[in-house]
């Protein structure tokens, strides 16, 4: 089972080249895993909640084509690998209906223990990990 | 009529406070503007094709609560005022379900003729007018 | 003493109509004010490590000319008033070099507990108070 | 010859971990790539004017360290490799003083013909490809 979310694209995230300003699709792969975790049953604002932080690592994005404003865009969230101490997600976004692809790319999440001042590494809680495994099975 | 939108406050939207960033009602207020006018029948992104463009000449805000990540809010838009160059709209930003108030504000827009390289003042073309005029008396 | 401070438009703060998206002043705004307080010696972050925030609780905004990308702004600042729990303070935005106006507008600053959950108003810590008291008198 | 670009993080640019939002890092190094090209003699928004382009089609990113409120960063910009209708920048941020980093990361652009439309690939124009020539080999 891959993650789909539908969003629609703010006037204020073009820019003057007409078309959606590049760090603003990590807004949108942000809000799409968000979701993803929440239709899990896990939503984010509860693991931050229990002290579990998952801040952006690593990241890679490839823009193959232009969104513009009030375009309506389909994300396409997979879990793609679990590590002991992190997790990737990969991402579609395409313009919705047309399935015209936009941009794909990665984001690797670490897991930080945010109950401590440094906020160290942790491993991924269990509870999180079979969530995750679920999901990413679903997804191959 | 008013016109209700409903969104979810994105993790990037908040600040070190641990609520959103004050500017970012505003990308709200849009968003909801902006779905309002397509609900009318006239979406911006056409008026904008045609050579109108409303940008915002004026705007006051008033922050009675804080929205925090995830949060779902609805956002309530009333057009308040019709100019012959212009027009205002209201909003009130509530936690939805709630219904506690979080933000009130206003946008004056100046109505612009983009096919112009200087962007003088126009009147409000007639079938904005109208379908704004229609919007505003079933609000009253 | 008014306080000045001069920033350069990013290409990411555009829209599509090729000029600063209207909430962007804001963020110049934030950023001169913050400069404003750290030439005062009374930096902001300090205040919130001391648990004394001042969140934006009102603003207005009056848009009178367009910043494009690459700009020189000029940013001028002024502690306006001096409330027993709020600070008000107001700006002026031209066009550095050729002083032409391009926003004014004020935003009034709560100021609040941080170090309670509910973040209640308290009144301008001492330091505050006397800090921005001269600003406002050098000012006038 | 590496250029050197110094800037302060903004309050609205941290989020609710009390840390710089990863995509606004994306916002530095394009500020930081803007100074530089206008360094060299060849400011972006005047081969904008000129009818070319240069999106990001591609970009990496890794985050070791978090910047956080009001700090001061320097961002450390390189010409990595010149295509025939494309450029690609690296960068190092490091909170300044300290010389600790923080992100490390690449954007390709792709050089685009603005007085079309469909906005095709084009070949660098040559005074961009040798002034970027020499800023690159100056780097070597």
């Amino acid at each position: 089972m891959v993650h789909e979310h539908i969003l629609r694209v703010r006037y204020g995230e073009t820019d003057q080249m007409g078309v959606v300003h590049h760090p603003n699709y990590l807004l949108y792969m942000e809000e799409a895993r968000t979701a993803y975790m929440a239709s899990l049953g896990l939503p984010y604002s509860r693991l931050e909640k229990e002290g579990v932080g998952l801040p952006v690592r690593k990241l890679d994005l490839r823009y193959r084509g232009s969104a513009t404003f009030a375009d309506e865009l389909l994300v396409i969230t997979r879990v793609e690998r679990i590590g002991a101490a992190s997790v990737t997600f990969t991402y579609r976004i395409e313009r919705s209906g047309e399935g015209l692809l936009l941009v794909t790319g990665s984001t690797e999440l670490a897991c930080v223990d945010l109950k401590q001042v440094s906020r160290p590494p942790m491993m991924l809680p269990e509870e999180l990990r079979e969530v995750l495994g679920r999901a990413a099975s679903a997804d191959a």
